[in-house]
């Protein structure tokens, strides 16, 4: 295998197996433990769902693969703090979104060929990536799934 | 520059990104903060800290770049679950073996270039490399950057 089709593959993997981690978690968690606080007046479980499933839904813009699925989920889960006040769909309802956004990310994903994972992403200038070639599509993978292993490791706490 | 260069400086920032935000989590966490549950009857930030040492002291062996620098942390951090008896360093010696251990690791780091990052692990086997050119020293920064989000994640809540 080449170099680049096997670090691709790598970089993917790990992706993937981040997802799988918080599907089995979401599995063992009911709907209760989601809509409690994962730690004395921090976020809830519910909120810290939305929010993975609002900054994935980005991924897709920023990827250049289509639009937004889910908009509306901007205003609850990114650009507002958790409260119980603010309207937001029921854990039913996201966990639904979230089983359908990573069919639709994975299928996405298995589109792209290798080196297409080193273009630009949607929000670098073509003169900026000139001069940072790191700024890739496959450092959005990269950084995404940092952040999704961030707040795996806060939702555990809700077992 | 050339592929494999790029991607694996990607991986590598990653990693020392993830090193840096859990510094500055530390810089601003007091030795008291750290002695806190991060949640109700969950691992103190001690305890999180201490795993995290002797985690990445293990990557040395991994990486084939040397022996342990910390063994006695083995015991407490990783055989055992968290335990106020167990008897352990203090928050300011972790401190200390956190920033020396941060140092040494990314001076070994810059010692490899791009290709020997695709060069097997030592806990793999040269036919199971064969058969998973996949179970390389790359993919040790790459599971192992997961696994401090992951942790950082929860240590942020003790903010």
């Amino acid at each position: 295998m080449e170099q680049t089709e096997l670090i691709v593959k790598m970089v993917k993997d790990r992706w993937i197996a981040s997802l799988k981690s918080c599907d089995h978690l979401l599995s063992i968690l009911s709907d209760e433990d989601l809509l409690r606080e994962i730690a004395p007046s921090k976020n809830r479980g519910i909120y810290l769902l939305g929010h993975l499933i609002a900054v994935h839904d980005d991924m897709i813009r920023l990827l250049d693969m289509g639009e937004k699925q889910y908009p509306s989920l901007y205003e609850p889960f990114l650009k507002l703090p958790d409260h119980p006040d603010t309207p937001m769909p029921s854990v039913s309802e996201l966990r639904t979104f979230w089983s359908e956004q990573c069919n639709v990310l994975n299928q996405k994903f298995e589109g792209l060929k290798p080196e297409q994972w080193l273009e630009k992403h949607t929000a670098v200038s073509d003169e900026d990536f000139v001069k940072d070639p790191s700024r890739n599509k496959l450092n959005i993978i990269i950084t995404r799934t940092s952040h999704l292993q961030y707040h795996i490791g806060q939702m555990v706490l809700l077992k």
